[in-house]
């Protein structure tokens, strides 16, 4: 978890790559509560094209992935949805990037179906994960610490289950990076159903 | 509510105006959900330009406002977000729209601070509501019955609070069209936590 002086340190960088086919509710949850937060979201298409979501709406990302593939980032979030997730664990760019990422202790993050992504780079053997149910095979499963909770912390590899948890995703996000203050400075104004 | 007639009839067809500075959760959460059952949605920007969202994101609309101002809609669901919401209200063609809607017995329904727009049409007089706290001048509200209720439904005026609550924005619509069932055939895949 954050202290203080890091937090002060420097506005966080988070890479989240937008495939055609992304689940677009997943995608807009994290990139718009991130930003509440305050840190700099980059979205980057894997093409140079507008990205059809796959419920049909149409989103422009900032840039490419093959322009930000030097650039630090402090998360990477990926999106769920399909056939998104298959294009973000099929492409050779998003899967170096993650390793990259996972191998400077930075944080890499997945909800829905996209953890078969992280599954496909090698970092979730021996992990606490979730994902969306039956998204990843039963022998990937074997090797890991599987659980249906709504958002599953295990270092710097986070994941979560579909757009109904992507609220809670994204906010674990914040906490586990700007505190929990910072999280319910972004939580209260979004107004969800006291329980 | 729909009946199984009713609900055999036709696809049922959803007006989301997109204004410049709209909140892109909103509004993709009542995209993707009302597409999810089924209805056919159709997003519309008050000008041709892509719509850059309150927190960023870039959507492009499938068409403009001036461009349906005469096709029959089913329901018509304003997404909230600020400056969006003060477009939505100062748009002669939304208010004519709404207006037009309201008489014909059709949904109008609006999140966050969009009922402002519902307001200028004159569509709130003596209903229950609730919006963002703070979105609607104290004068209005003495006019209606105001609730902090996630989301109220008074007759054909449904209205909401905030991204926290949109989607149980988009699923009370769904109910309200298509039945419990379908809210249910929704709702389950989002993987909402339990309470």
């Amino acid at each position: 978890m954050a202290n203080t002086a890091d937090i002060a340190k420097k506005q966080l960088k988070v890479l989240v790559p937008l495939a055609q086919g992304c689940e677009e509710l997943e995608a807009v949850t994290v990139t718009d509560l991130l930003t509440r937060a305050g840190m700099q979201v980059v979205t980057a298409g894997l093409d140079s094209n507008p990205v059809t979501a796959s419920r049909g709406m149409v989103l422009i990302p900032q840039t490419t992935i093959d322009k930000v593939m030097d650039d630090d980032f402090d998360l990477i979030v990926l999106p769920g949805g399909l056939p998104g997730a298959d294009y973000l664990q099929n492409s050779e760019q998003v899967q170096t990037k993650l390793k990259q990422m996972a191998a400077n202790n930075k944080t890499v993050a997945a909800i829905c179906a996209a953890p078969k992504a992280l599954a496909s780079a090698g970092l979730l053997d021996g992990k606490a994960i979730t994902s969306y149910p039956g998204s990843l095979d039963d022998s990937e499963i074997n090797n890991m610490n599987y659980s249906n909770n709504s958002v599953v912390v295990d270092g710097n590899i986070v994941t979560s289950r579909g757009p109904g948890t992507a609220m809670d995703f994204a906010l674990t996000l914040i906490e586990k990076h700007l505190g929990k203050d910072k999280r319910n400075e972004v939580e209260a104004p979004l107004m969800r159903p006291i329980n």
